[in-house]
């Protein structure tokens, strides 16, 4: 694969095939497309570097914005007190994208997993309950991921969060929008029957 | 998607998914990760500068190299007298990943298509009867792809190529290795059949 026998294309193809959903194969036709048309390269290199100079991480939220705190923080049409919190920056920008929630975030930056050795030190916890004292805060929203590892962060994290005897809630487990029973895998339907509501 | 409010990150999202086997979502993934871990980008944008300046294409055969005539065309040690037409760069890398070609090769640049306009003159047919003329050839062996397009191609070159009084040969139609016959289209069986061999 790496046979072009050219050491800058084959480290370009490798840096770039260290980038999630990249393999070595559509690494090497990325590159390929850049050597074609080398007018991107430069146009590359340019936006590379403005990303790294102008975007930062929000030091109360760890969003990432092109200012510290960031602009869901400093908007106070928001409402401040309550605090959505998600695993990654990802997570935030798809609550965003649902353009129904109006509090503000707290960015993990993962969940605890025994498998990669993270615990709760190696998130964003402490900023979390820190963020709690000091600021008046009515809910904390977990958004975390309907996984093994999410539903055990979100369980150590309400815990801590109910010692400061915070209003803790998590998403609702259920049916997907547009999902049909006969296709549902059986956790879900027990979570969806668990949680059925009145109407 | 592209509702970060953060423009640099927009655009770099969109030249990322710019590239070929990169959706909007991928790109925006990988530009996340980019951002988790910056030394990720000095190194890319060295290396998207080394292969800009350093990477040419070679005048005679059309391959990307690090030198000009690249250095297939100046390997002795290949017989500079068969020649092994490509549609792209790619496809020369593949053949050479086979180890089985000690000739030397012509890209194309492509095949000739009705539908996106491309003719002959838009590929490098002219070059190729041009090395032709100036070299002593023996042999002219179409690799080019086995679709519809790629045999137009092939066969108006064939055309071409014959009236130089140069030998023409195809790459063979017919069951890929690993293959199972009932599991082959009827097209592949009927080239199959019609090249069969006596063993």
């Amino acid at each position: 694969m790496s046979d072009t026998k050219m050491q800058p294309f084959d480290q370009l193809v490798r840096e770039l095939s260290s980038l999630p959903g990249f393999g070595k194969r559509s690494a090497q036709r990325a590159a390929l497309s850049l050597l074609k048309n080398r007018s991107k390269i430069n146009k590359l290199i340019h936006n590379l570097k403005e990303v790294d100079d102008k975007v930062e991480e929000c030091q109360t939220c760890g969003n990432l914005s092109l200012s510290n705190p960031c602009h869901l923080c400093t908007n106070q049409e928001r409402n401040q007190s309550v605090i959505c919190v998600v695993e990654g920056v990802d997570d935030l920008w798809a609550m965003e994208r649902s353009e129904f929630f109006d509090g503000v975030y707290h960015v993990l930056g993962g969940v605890v997993s025994a498998i990669d050795g993270i615990g709760p030190d190696d998130l964003r916890f402490k900023e979390l309950l820190q963020r709690i004292e000091n600021t008046n805060i009515s809910e904390v929203i977990l958004a975390l991921g309907a996984s093994v590892d999410g539903s055990t962060t979100g369980h150590l994290l309400a815990r801590r969060l109910k010692e400061k005897g915070v209003k803790v809630t998590t998403l609702a487990r259920g049916m997907p929008m547009g999902s049909e029973v006969d296709y549902l895998d059986a956790g879900t339907l027990t979570l969806a029957l668990n949680g059925r509501m009145e109407i």
